[in-house]
């Protein structure tokens, strides 16, 4: 069973972990904020960003994983995303690296950074410098601390997001916790999102990467705000090993339950993440049923999800079912779609590609009125399904994005 | 050499064509609009939207291309688009063209339909059937009756789209003209478009099939507005044979010149249609060099052109060249980023990735106040090389496709 996410939790919640931030100042913009773990076995491992353009905080954090798999803290500023800043971009996030090590005794490789913010722009490296002693004196257990660190952390997010989730399996009690900032450029591989997640479990390098892999398939990997990709986006697991449980070593139950719970603990946070998408109006949810694979299902299913014209008009909270079946048919799957089924909001809307009833578009177009929407298309040609997730694009959407204030 | 297009001309500039164009009212919404070819001998060949949900005209369409080239008229509809109507829609589509045919003299296969407006709703058929006679009664070969149908086929369009151009050939001087719709969902393979092409070329209906695609893929396949594909995207190219050319039946100079200047035609008429693009206010070319082949060029200039934050950046005029780069990484062509030059309007802002000088970003800004930019990324890998047109994302954009109107 499954136990519920605590949407009030955050690291505070995990034994062993500490959490600071701040801001860089006085003459530096962005704030920098740090997640410390206490025990020297800590491991961690991390998934980072597909886009072939990488930030230099994601080539030196792949560095410190390629060191080995001991981490002991995850240090990143926002304001600047230190991306496509050439061999100065590099020097600087090393330089960060160092310097956290220095205050902290710990060696660089130790030490996972991630930047956040515009690309191009380099980080004041000399006003971070400057910061270090101070977060690390202020790293702390408590509530107050996690959320400095929640706060520090975001850019155009209007909320800081943190979650946990506790389970006992084979005597022991496992808790998970995450925190993260989204909020705009946001599909899978992944998004402008940085995302840490600490536990006290017991669980081998190897199987933190399963289980990340399994998990981010499930959560991250199944969500969009607008199709773009950050340079920047990385999950940084640490795990300090306190709850006592057999170390995971094999694709036991073990490993199920802490995969299960790792996947809840995201799904909460990758919704929380969509909920705060740019200028969002709607949550949209779209299930793709009845096609060959899951493959196509995810064609189908993400080709709806970052059509303009699909996301513009549930903005408007217009019933345009024909630009569904447009953004689903430009998918380019080869599939059939004169006997389809869909549903928007349970409403039948199609039957057999044929209107449901001569009430079904009013009645979908007052559901839609909602700020949640549920959209199930039935292909009936095969066992494959495929569930996504975003948001709406709105004229608020376009002013944060144009930096355009009317 | 190529010649000028006549951006005033019309299909009234070629012989032997005549137009028509009416309000089918008086209770149905939507116009009507009708190409008639005077002589037996025009053969006619079509290209349609790759979308795998295709609307009935289209389907009927190509049941006529199928049942043989011979072809003399094409009416198009505006208001319904007559996609995803199931059967009925296929019924109705079909009575239009025998209700054309008849009022023609002609045999239903001899005749292109084409309908433009919202997916899901029939078209008017008992309006269109009543005002068929009086659209065959005007049909005229003047400019008036060019006008009327190119106004009869616009939907968001804000102004019609007709140009001409005129080339001497091997004795023989062959006029080709183009009427066009836009203007939203406009993306290759194809746009919400739709095109009518009259030439008085004497072409075998193979090779006229071979022209559209040479220019096609040159022109409209380089253009998007929002990455969304229309169900009902039709390219209609009709031959009369009246300049008196030796027949084009082969790769031959005759060939070579036709496809010239209609690509020269159909580009004019694809950036007419960008510049007309929904709450478009920036006509943007992105030309991508140095890649090992063109179809990488083409992943990277449309991740481009399709990035709503690179559209919302530019929007705003601001010379975000980061979002270019996260744009270009996210296409995930695997290819090296380290070392790429990239040129706003000519003005140097990335020389080897690192910034061309202290004041490219701000001469960049400042060039971009201009309605045209033109981005060119080189990537320095290899001989490939691919150029996109596309339009800006504004806040107008998103009222007209959300009916939101402040």
């Amino acid at each position: 069973m499954i136990q519920q996410v605590n949407a009030s939790g955050g690291i505070h919640d995990v034994s062993g972990f500490q959490c600071a931030g701040l801001a860089i100042g006085p003459q530096d913009k962005g704030r920098l904020g740090l997640v410390y773990a206490e025990d020297p076995a800590t491991v961690g491992r991390a998934v980072y960003t597909l886009n072939d353009v990488k930030a230099a905080p994601v080539l030196v954090s792949l560095e410190h994983d390629r060191a080995g798999a001991s981490k002991r803290a995850v240090l990143i500023n926002s304001g600047a995303a230190n991306a496509f800043t050439g061999r100065q971009g590099m020097n600087d996030a090393r330089a960060c690296a160092a310097a956290a090590a220095t205050a902290l005794g710990l060696a660089p490789t130790q030490i996972y950074i991630g930047s956040t913010g515009s690309i191009g722009v380099p980080i004041p490296l000399d006003g971070i410098l400057r910061s270090i002693g101070q977060l690390v004196a202020n790293k702390a257990s408590g509530e107050p601390a996690a959320r400095d660190f929640a706060n520090a952390i975001m850019t155009t997010d209007t909320r800081p997001k943190q979650a946990s989730i506790r389970y006992s399996h084979d005597g022991a009690t496992i808790t998970l916790a995450s925190v993260l900032k989204g909020a705009g450029m946001i599909m899978p591989n992944m998004a402008t999102m940085l995302c840490v997640v600490a536990t006290d479990a017991a669980i081998s390098p190897t199987m933190m990467d399963l289980a990340l892999h399994e998990a981010i398939a499930e959560t991250f990997h199944r969500a969009t705000v607008d199709g773009d990709t950050s340079t920047n986006d990385s999950v940084f697991l640490l795990a300090n090993g306190r709850a006592g449980n057999p170390v995971i070593e094999a694709r036991d139950a073990g490993y199920r339950a802490f995969v299960s719970h790792l996947t809840a603990l995201l799904e909460h946070m990758v919704k929380e993440m969509i909920r705060d998408g740019e200028g969002m109006t709607k949550f949209i949810t779209i299930h793709v049923r009845g096609v060959p694979t899951a493959a196509e299902g995810k064609r189908i299913a993400f080709s709806i999800a970052n059509s303009p014209l699909v996301k513009t008009a549930l903005f408007g909270e217009q019933m345009n079912w024909g630009r569904l079946m447009m953004a689903a048919g430009k998918a380019g799957t080869g599939l059939d779609f004169s006997d389809v089924d869909l549903a928007v909001n349970k409403i039948p809307i199609l039957k057999g590609s044929d209107l449901a009833s001569p009430t079904a578009v009013a009645e979908g177009a007052a559901s839609i009125k909602q700020p949640t929407i549920e959209i199930e298309l039935d292909l009936k040609q095969g066992p494959g399904a495929f569930t996504a997730w975003t948001c709406d694009f709105s004229i608020d959407y376009v002013k944060i994005n144009a930096n355009y204030l009317t």
